[in-house]
C-alpha cells in the first residue's frame, strides 16, 4: 500500500463486498458517514483519532490536544454542513496518567465542543503506550443540505473559508522559535493548538444551491483539493492560494515559497467548497457580510484530470504534499 | 484515583459542570449514551478501545482482535435493547504494519459486525505506538424499551443470559495449554476470541415490562453487579454464579474456586438483568424457548447497599475482582 488514499479505496472495497448499507447514504471516503434515522432526519457520524509523538508531543499542553482532538470531528461535521449532537470519548494513556492530567485532556474537549452544542455523552478509558485520543461524534443535518466531496463540477470556483498555513507555522515555531513578532506567533500557536471549526460557515455554506462540494482542508490543500476532484472525477487549476500571516512570515524565514508551504500545511480546518462560477460574487459578498471574513477564491475546477497551478504564463502539476499516515 | 468507576464519577462531574444536555437523555455511567435525533426515535452510542498488550497480545490472530473489539461495542448495544445500525473505526498501527494485518483486522469486525446488521461506515488511520482499535457504534431502541442499570428494585431477580467465566478460561490457555480436553479448550478459545454480542436476547428482554434494569457483563459480574446497584441504590445477593464448564475446569485445574473464578471473569458479553420476582418463571421459560438456552437466575437485589454471597449458612461480602483499567 503506497498512501493513506490508497488504503482507504481498498478497504472501502473490502467493507462493500461484507454489507448491505440500506440505510448508509453516502460512501466511505466522506468527511463523515451519512445515514437516515427517520424519513425526515439525516445523521452523520465522524471519528478521528490523536496520537502522542504522532500528531503532538509533549510540548503541546493536554487542554490543546484535547480541543484539538474535537475539534478535527467537529470540523468533519461543519463539512457536511451539519449541527454537532454528540460525541464519545475513547482515551488511552499510560499507568499513572494523573486525574489532573484526564482533567486537563476533557476540559479542552468540552471548552470547543460545549459553545458548538456538542454535548459529550461518555466513553472508554484504557491503559496504553501513550496517550491516545480517539473522538466520534454525530451531528443532525438537513435531508436538503447533504453535500458530499463528489459534486464539484468543471468551471466553478474553488474557494476556502480562510486563509491557510497558520497551523504548520505554529508547528514549525519549535524549531524556529526567535523568528517571529509575537502577534504574528500568537496567530501561528492559536491556529495549531486551538483551531476552530468552521461550524456555522458550514451550514450557511451547505443551505445554498450553489455549493456543489465541500469538505475540509484537514490533510492541507493540495492533498484534500486532489481528493476532491478525483471524488468528482474533475480536474482543477489553482490560481492563487491565499496564505495566513504568520505562514508567510514562516516560509519566509525558513526559505521556502509561501504558496507552497501554505499548500502543504495541514490542519487548518477551513473548509474547502466548489461554488457555481456565475454565483461566487453573490455568494462570497454575503459570506464576508455574515461571518466578517473573506471566502477566497483558490482557482478553478475544469474538465480533465489532476490538480495544477498557474506558475508565470504556463502551469505546473502539483503532487499531494499533505500529511500522509502511510506513507 | 483510585478506581476506574472513581475515575467515571470525576469525569462526569467535569462534563457535567460544562455542559447542558438538552437532547441527552441519560447520564454518562450507562453502556451507551441515549439520544433522541426525533419526537418518535431514540439512538444510543457506545464505545470502546482495545489497544495491543493490554486487551490482547501477539499470540491473539487479528481477525479475532477485530471480532472482540466490534463484539464489545455490539455488547454495549445489546445492553441497550437497541437494533445497531453502524460504527466507525478509528485504527492506528505502527510502521509497517501490512495491508493483510489491516484486511484481516476488519474482516474480523464485518465477520460480526455484518450479521448483526451493524454498518462500517468509515473511520481514521494513524500510525501509533502499539495496536490501538477504536470503535464506536450506533444502534436505534424504541422509547418504550429502554432500560438503564439504574432500574433494579429491592425483590428482583438477578439474572445473566449465559453462564460466565468461559472467555477467563480462554485467556488462561495460554498458561494451561495441557490441561484441557478438546471440546472445553474450543469453547474457552471461542468465548475469548468470538463473544457473540446478545442482540435479540436484548432487544427481547428490553421490551418486556418486568425487566427493570439491564448492561452488559464486560469486567466481570462481581464488579458489574457493584455497577448496577450503585446505579439502583439497592444491595445484592448473589445465590448461585452459573458457571461455563471451560471455566470449571479451569478453575478446578488451576485450584480456584469455580464461582469466585466466574464471578471475577470478564469480557463474558452476556447481559444482566433485573426482572421482577413475580414474573421471573414465566419470563425465564419464554427465554428458553425462543433462545434455546437458559436465563440464568444468579441472586437478588434487596434493600441496602453493597453485593454479598451465600456461603454455608451466613453470608460473605464480595469485591468487585474484575478488569479495571486504572487500578
Amino acid at each position: 500500500v503506497t498512501s493513506e488514499d490508497a488504503l482507504v479505496a481498498q478497504l472501502r472495497d473490502l467493507i462493500e463486498r461484507h454489507q448491505e448499507n440500506r440505510r448508509l447514504l453516502n460512501a466511505i471516503g466522506d468527511d463523515a458517514a451519512l445515514w437516515q434515522p427517520s424519513r425526515s432526519h439525516r445523521s452523520v457520524m465522524t471519528t478521528d483519532m490523536l496520537v502522542e509523538n504522532v500528531h503532538f508531543d509533549a510540548t503541546m499542553p493536554l487542554h490543546d490536544v484535547g480541543w484539538r482532538a474535537m475539534a478535527a470531528n467537529l470540523s468533519d461535521l461543519a463539512a457536511m454542513g451539519s449541527r454537532p449532537v454528540l460525541a464519545t470519548v475513547a482515551l488511552g494513556f499510560e499507568r499513572g496518567f494523573s486525574w489532573d492530567s484526564i482533567s486537563e485532556l476533557y476540559s479542552g474537549m468540552l471548552a470547543v465542543a460545549a459553545p458548538n452544542g456538542c454535548a459529550i455523552a461518555g466513553g472508554d478509558l484504557s491503559n496504553a503506550p501513550a496517550t491516545v485520543v480517539s473522538i466520534a461524534a454525530i451531528g443532525e443535518v438537513r435531508p436538503s443540505s447533504v453535500k458530499g466531496r463528489g459534486g464539484a463540477r468543471a468551471g466553478d470556483v474553488i474557494a476556502v473559508t480562510g486563509p491557510l498555513g497558520a497551523s504548520r507555522a505554529g508547528l514549525h515555531l519549535r524549531d524556529n522559535p526567535r523568528l517571529f513578532d509575537p502577534s504574528l506567533k500568537q496567530q501561528a500557536l492559536h491556529a495549531h493548538r486551538r483551531p476552530q471549526p468552521r461550524l456555522a460557515e458550514g451550514r450557511w455554506l451547505a443551505a445554498g444551491a450553489a455549493v456543489h462540494a465541500m469538505m475540509d482542508v484537514s490533510d492541507g490543500l493540495s492533498t484534500d483539493l486532489a481528493r476532491m476532484c478525483s471524488a468528482s472525477l474533475a480536474g482543477a487549476l489553482i490560481e492563487r492560494v491565499p496564505v495566513a500571516e504568520s505562514a508567510r512570515s514562516m516560509a519566509l524565514a525558513r526559505g521556502e515559497d509561501p504558496q507552497e508551504y501554505a499548500l502543504a500545511g495541514g490542519e487548518d480546518f477551513e473548509l474547502l467548497v466548489a461554488v457555481a462560477a456565475r454565483a461566487f460574487q453573490h455568494v462570497a459578498a454575503r459570506f464576508r457580510k455574515r461571518f466578517g471574513h473573506a471566502l477566497e477564491a483558490v482557482g478553478r475546477f475544469r474538465e480533465g484530470r489532476g490538480v495544477f497551478a498557474v506558475k508565470g504564463s504556463g502551469e505546473i502539476p502539483i503532487a499531494p504534499t499533505g500529511w500522509d499516515h502511510v506513507r
